[in-house]
């Protein structure tokens, strides 16, 4: 499959530059102006050809309660998602789908899907969401949502004596089914990739973790979890174990070069230079973040510790979207509120990088992705610089990135296939998928979690709230 | 002008009714379900129906210089945007209109426009903006941006002996300015009404705010100002005044319950316990105060002290874009973090209140529009919750106003007016716009601001800055 884009702009050190860019086998070619025309011609005229972006964490099955949870912090809100969570293959095939369909038009052309798998049916939730991104063709991270510690042991004792259930399927369950889905799904030249994904310190025992550390090393796979999303996930890490969630991964042996963290809110200075140490990626989730309560990653100081950051949309029902341009854009101007000098800033151009090669780099594939290099693969997005949303003419980056860009991606390719053309996703029948949705859910607003009701108490009181229950959420 | 909206959903106390919606003469006429037609007949299935938002404060040139400026702090920021302010009337009458568009096509119905005028020509800035407004049909507040000392003096001193040039117009001058533009514009029967608008304490005397208080006593006009936007600002106001600049509006008179002051980030409990009392308005510009780095105003507070609130998009400069429903969207999220007790936290139908009621009570026309009340003016938004952006279906306005809507406004009436149908404007050609927006601007980076230059020292060392003025923006 090749091709050659004609006088499309590109970012160059002094400003931008207008080049052809040659495509040939998936791969970028060449880079210059007055190139030989190599396949089939696309017009760059107008438009900006940037790398494609990573969704850096997701949870594709949330579009199905998004707009739904009333705002309400982490721990209770976790609970009501859990409550009412799609129980149907289907459904997650159709909601992966959402989330690429979002994800491409909005710059994205990879997705980490940290995926919440249906009890008893774990191995066809992951091949519903594997058919949904080979079918839309866009590049698939699918880390398996895995714990072994039931939902209530998420939430600090506070010196209470609690009981927590089992957990439905025990460590060595789990990780045999880890095995299943690296042998079933692995396989990186077909743009479906397996990582292990442990939820997170609250909800995962020391031998999940070493044993997912096993696999990954196994098999050359990369890394993730969530980590230190809430205050109150801080205290309890230091109830668990005495010391900071961060110097346990570290002892574990969690953190490397292929690892990446999701939220990484709660973070010391010690904790901080951990990350740089080990090398291991913080993924920003800042509209979550907000929509949580849980706080502002200090990303600035990531960043000046030479820790890789990347950005994600987190799952529809903390963000309530899977815009990825909303979440860079709010991802970089979160963090001028946190440093009164503004040489700290990030800067539109940082926030790109930060987007593409930091996704790259945080799934271990840099020498592949992130960059229009000559050599890499084509995972390439073409911005529409007419759309009225990018008008008047400025500089088209800072535009992009700070402006609310709507229908401005053009066309996308994905390891050199077209899958956006025209502003239209090319490859699946959106207004089928439209519908689809649709059908499948109603209006309503009137639910109420069990789980919430049961936990509410408990959780207002080891966070010093006080104890009035009052208001209800219309 | 009548017409009857059919199966419209609307929100009501315990969730959502269907219902037909009477128009007639421009006002709401009933609202109940099975209405007898009258007028023309609107498709209101897998609708959704609210009254119109308002853009309580934006400044509409500057989306000649949207995504242009680097990431540096208010002060600077404004040396930029002034040393490349465009000089022609009829720039101004081509981002009024893009302003109103992208406006109407997030949900808004009014837009609050503090309105920088061009040096000599003042009378044909206003002019054309009114006619940009009146052409597309928008409901307008134009607040000429007046002030009478020069730009330097809106910086603190820090115990600096600083001269600043006389400012180009007198106070009597500038007071008989804004004496011609009442005269010539102010006509709320139309829908286009002048405020009074100081720029704010940073660059007004006290002559030029009394002034300003009279006009609006004599012809019962809105008043409008920044204030305490910036940490700068509030040192500002010491050296000034000796006390806070509220304290000092509030000797002035110039607060009152149709007083409206944007972004409010750095007032003191006592400034807040005064706004509640003289009933002010504070306009919530959450976007710009990030991208500035200007801070979180205490938005909870405001609430919690019975202070009226709106939301605004600012300039597209400090934005960078007018879409109202992702300036609604982190105006509510973003208070999730500065107060752990979620019982505080902006619920989305009270966000969609604070954008429609409380822009109303801003503007002293809350008697009139900012609800769906029988017998108010038909301000109304219609939004098409089969795009895929609202689906799956679950609560209408949880995702409307926690999502990233696109393209889901289907229709806008204003004053029982229809300017969009179909999602797109019917009363300009968008496409001529488009084209005229693209012609008169050119794609760029490398300006350099001669004022930045010349203050910028001043500024770091005033602020407890470092000296380093080495980063490069790119």
């Amino acid at each position: 499959m090749s091709f050659t884009i004609q006088n499309v702009l590109v970012a160059v050190d002094q400003g931008y530059a207008t080049v052809d860019v040659q495509i040939v086998d998936n791969h970028i070619q060449a880079i210059a102006p007055n190139l030989d025309v190599v396949g089939t011609v696309i017009d760059g005229q107008n438009k900006l050809l940037l790398p494609g972006f990573v969704n850096a964490h997701t949870h594709s099955s949330e579009m199905w309660q998004r707009g739904i949870i009333p705002p309400v912090p982490l721990e209770l809100w976790i609970a009501e998602l859990y409550d009412f969570a799609p129980l149907e293959p289907d459904q997650v095939y159709l909601s992966a789908l959402g989330t690429a369909v979002e994800t491409l038009l909005s710059g994205g052309t990879s997705v980490v899907d940290h995926l919440v798998l249906i009890p008893g049916k774990e191995i066809e939730t992951i091949a519903s969401a594997v058919r949904a991104y080979q079918e839309i063709g866009i590049r698939a991270f699918i880390g398996p949502l895995i714990q072994d510690e039931s939902l209530t042991a998420g939430i600090p004792d506070g010196g209470a004596q609690r009981e927590h259930k089992t957990y439905v399927r025990s460590t060595e369950a789990t990780l045999a089914l880890m095995q299943e889905a690296v042998d079933k799904f692995h396989n990186p030249s077909e743009g479906v990739n397996i990582l292990v994904a442990p939820t997170g310190i609250q909800l995962c025992s020391d031998a999940l973790f070493e044993g997912c550390r096993e696999l990954s090393d196994r098999y050359n796979l990369c890394r993730h979890a969530h980590l230190l999303e809430t205050k109150a996930q801080e205290k309890l890490a230091q109830e668990k174990y005495g010391c900071s969630a961060v110097e346990h991964l570290k002892q574990l042996g969690y953190l490397s070069d292929r690892t990446s963290l999701a939220h990484c809110v709660w973070l010391s200075d010690n904790d901080i230079a951990i990350l740089a140490e080990t090398r291991s990626t913080v993924v920003h989730n800042p509209l979550s973040n907000l929509r949580l309560g849980s706080g502002i990653a200090p990303i600035l100081k990531y960043r000046q510790a030479g820790v890789n950051v990347s950005f994600g949309c987190d799952g529809a029902a903390s963000n309530d979207s899977q815009d990825l341009l909303e979440a860079i854009k709010i991802g970089s101007i979160l963090h001028n509120i946190t440093d009164m000098d503004y040489h700290h800033w990030i800067t539109p151009r940082e926030s790109v990088e930060i987007a593409s090669l930091g996704g790259a780099k945080g799934l271990n594939v840099a020498d592949e992705l992130g960059s229009l290099t000559e050599g890499k693969k084509a995972d390439l997005v073409l911005y529409d610089l007419t759309s009225l949303s990018l008008l008047p003419r400025t500089d088209p980056i800072g535009l992009l990135i700070l402006g609310r860009p709507t229908q401005a991606v053009d066309s996308v390719w994905v390891n050199g296939k077209r899958v956006v053309a025209d502003s239209k996703v090319t490859t699946i029948d959106v207004d089928a998928l439209r519908k689809n949705l649709f059908e499948r859910s109603e209006w309503s607003i009137n639910r109420q979690s069990a789980t919430v009701s049961q936990i509410e108490a408990h959780y207002r009181g080891v966070m010093g709230l006080p104890e009035q229950l009052s208001k209800s959420y219309s």
